[in-house]
């Protein structure tokens, strides 16, 4: 059941709910998948590198059904405004969703490699606490497409001036590390790779947030703010 | 007129000409941003650095229409499956488009910074040649766009093999120029950002191509090759 327009067509609300519990399938299996590749950096956990870096296929697949299924229900069912407002969003969120399966593939990849680095150094505590934040922002996004709460996913998109914050921080350490040990340059070059990644996800769920606020507002927010160049500035 | 399937509608056939038309005019801006970004950081010209650092505005707008349009005529024409596949497509190629505009303002901000670093230095030709490769795919994959020519899309894809070559060619001189230099560090840092974005739109490129072979040939060729994750590994 689409909770903006409920249908006279109970098929088509079957349809509909299909996608989204495909979506919300979907999430989940990014959530986990970003949740061992991050406790593979932090923890050093292999099994859950290998799990994160492998388990990609499954989100891809995700992706793929939901895009098609998606052109489907448009080509049979004909559907009002709204809906395809619905469909349409669906499709971009599952973009951004596959995007950050890709980076926790990558992080999930690099984390076993860095180990040797990352115990004992001052941007350790950092980088745990950016991680946090983008995974709660990650989880909160999922849970207010579910409910299709706006508000929610406006807050949640104020968080990543955080999760920046805290990347500028990291990345500075990182780099005074870089220049104080030019022979550990390689190791050095895979947490940056995997602290970008982290950042980059606090980005694709900035941008679910936004598809939430569109969808249930009707209002466009993406490309409203200055504060993505404000990141990329400081790069 | 859409090329895959004459409508009897000649409002539609308008209405589909309009968004193709708004794509193209979309893809001709992102190039002349690419190009003046590319050109800051080539040949140091501070004004072609600061026109693709400011001019991203354009695209973004482009895209809220293109998307607007989309689910308009989609709602109002109730399009064949046939041409829903093009409105979808359409979508997804304005989404690359979009981040190929985020990376050419990020390359013309960093740029200028970056010059008293660039002059002769060994990667600089190398950097060069990946330049023009990544902008001849772009230049092609919007003719292939627009022509609708599935067999050019998947050379274009091809071409970024060799475009992950040459980055990790590049990557590799920069990280021995880090390691022995790291009192430029800073500077070394924004070339990677900007080598990273450049080989960023090469993959954005590839997936247009994607799209293409997916809307002519009706094959969903996303996630079918191992190319992607091998440049990662390599990073």
């Amino acid at each position: 059941m689409n909770a903006i327009n409920p249908h006279i067509s109970s098929q088509f609300d079957a349809d509909l709910e299909e996608i989204r519990s495909l979506v919300m399938s979907m999430g989940g299996l990014v959530e986990q998948q970003f949740d061992s590749a991050l406790r593979a950096l932090l923890e050093n956990n292999v099994e859950l590198g290998q799990a994160a870096a492998s388990g990609d296929y499954q989100v891809n697949n995700h992706e793929v059904e939901i895009d098609q299924r998606v052109i489907d229900t448009i080509a049979i069912r004909q559907p009002t405004a709204n809906d395809l407002r619905f469909l349409f969003t669906t499709v971009k969120v599952v973009g951004d969703l596959e995007r950050i399966g890709d980076k926790a593939e990558k992080i999930g990849r690099l984390a076993l490699a860095i180990q040797p680095l990352m115990n004992g150094y001052s941007f350790a505590a950092d980088l745990h606490s950016m991680s946090v934040m983008v995974q709660k922002m990650l989880h909160d996004a999922l849970d207010a497409f579910a409910r299709m709460d706006a508000d929610a996913a406006m807050t949640i998109k104020n968080t990543d001036k955080e999760v920046n914050a805290t990347y500028r921080l990291v990345l500075a350490d990182l780099m005074k590390h870089m220049s104080d040990n030019p022979n550990t340059l390689d190791l050095s070059m895979d947490i940056l790779w995997c602290l970008r990644s982290i950042e980059r996800v606090g980005d694709h769920v900035t941008n679910i947030c936004e598809y939430i606020v569109f969808l249930v507002k009707g209002k466009d927010v993406r490309h409203t703010t200055r504060d993505d160049m404000m990141t990329e500035i400081t790069e």
